[in-house]
């Protein structure tokens, strides 16, 4: 069982219903969940800035018939086998293809790793998701 | 007087220490504060996409030698004068400046002024920070 | 053949240099290209503000530990179900799971999914990647 | 006289139909100044992460009723002098005040005093726009 750390906050009456109103809206049963997602998501970014080991979700959105172009994604991915976790790929439709790369280590690399795919000529979207291992975020 | 509501928040003993950590170095000096900066953040997010009354300030850069530039950004401001409190000019350089138009209204509108500004040729940077009139955030 | 449209770009010398160095070091072959992942950026936030078919991608990492937390966020998954492409289930380590949920279709009943997700007690961490469907981004 | 550097962009007839529908609509007069300001965006970003000499806006929101704010956040101006440029205040209602404190100096320096200042008991809001000297930027 995780030690569990108890402690007071006070808000106004108003920002108090605000934060209330809000809260029931996103689906939150209690405050608790609610500040604790508030505070994790501000741990998450300093993660991020301070080059702490992360986990990053790479989305692509590309067009498949782009000549070598699943190729040359498939090669820069083995370049970089010791960052990615596993890929997934999804058929949007007849053209377009929707690929999620799972990654997890330093910042600066998955970074790396992720302007290298998005540059890739015929890919249409890139973008990297700044998530976390979930180490310590209890 | 305004009411203050309390209410008691738990956290895990790691998440907890996270916390206080990134805390003192944000320079807070109660939990209740740190969290309550959280909370208007999440809640000023939420006036600017439902469409409340809101501030917003919009930074530009561009070079005053630029031709009739200076004179395209008034005409601009005194078309949208009902939306803007003051603007502030500083002479950053021999060539830049840095010009902050501090402005009150709907979303929308306040959008509409600041990518009409950013747009205006030899405008080199424009950005809308969204901000909030405080109504209500305690 | 998909037809080309071509046309020409002025830049000054100084923001030209600045611009291919940054180019490269992203890993970019050519200019167009680099131009066109900038344009498609600003086209896919125009997609989610307004309202057009969108894919998302959302991130939740939880400790699978947690009472009956992949249960709930298995019956939420199935509610929305006719938005949700496939999930992908990765285990971080003994206690952390990242989950990748691959959606398509209204901005709104994205957001929703993403929120309903997050809220759950028990995740950590939860985040929408606000991609694009790749229709017309040529 | 700045130097001109010309070159040719292709885009596909779709996507270069929704580029300049977007142009249109933010009111660019033309696509090079479109384009030129997209690159800058981009430019902006690698300045702050790179720490170079940067602009930086400062947004407070706060009720100025509150006891000893105002003489606080001038302390803490006055410690980091050297950074501000200058000060424009606003009364935004009886309660609120907008602040904007415009700064020039190294981007850790410029978070840290932000940072300070958002921390301050009673401050509702504060957002720190990352802006640009402009130099180089053509």
């Amino acid at each position: 069982m995780p030690q569990i750390k108890r402690f007071g906050v006070s808000l106004e009456k108003e920002l108090s219903e605000k934060f209330e109103a809000l809260m029931v809206r996103k689906g939150y049963k209690n405050r608790s969940e609610a500040i604790r997602d508030l505070i994790r998501g501000d741990l998450v970014k300093k993660e991020w800035a301070r080059g702490r080991e992360v986990a990053g979700v790479v989305t692509l959105v590309y067009d498949h018939h782009k000549r070598e172009l699943v190729s040359h994604l498939t090669d820069i991915q083995h370049e970089f086998h010791h960052l990615i976790i596993s890929t997934q790929h999804i058929h949007l439709d007849h053209d377009n293809c929707l690929e999620v790369i799972i990654t997890k280590g330093k910042p600066d690399k998955v970074q790396a790793l992720a302007e290298r795919l998005r540059s890739t000529k015929g890919v249409k979207y890139g973008l990297l998701n700044m998530a976390t291992t979930g180490k310590g975020l209890g």
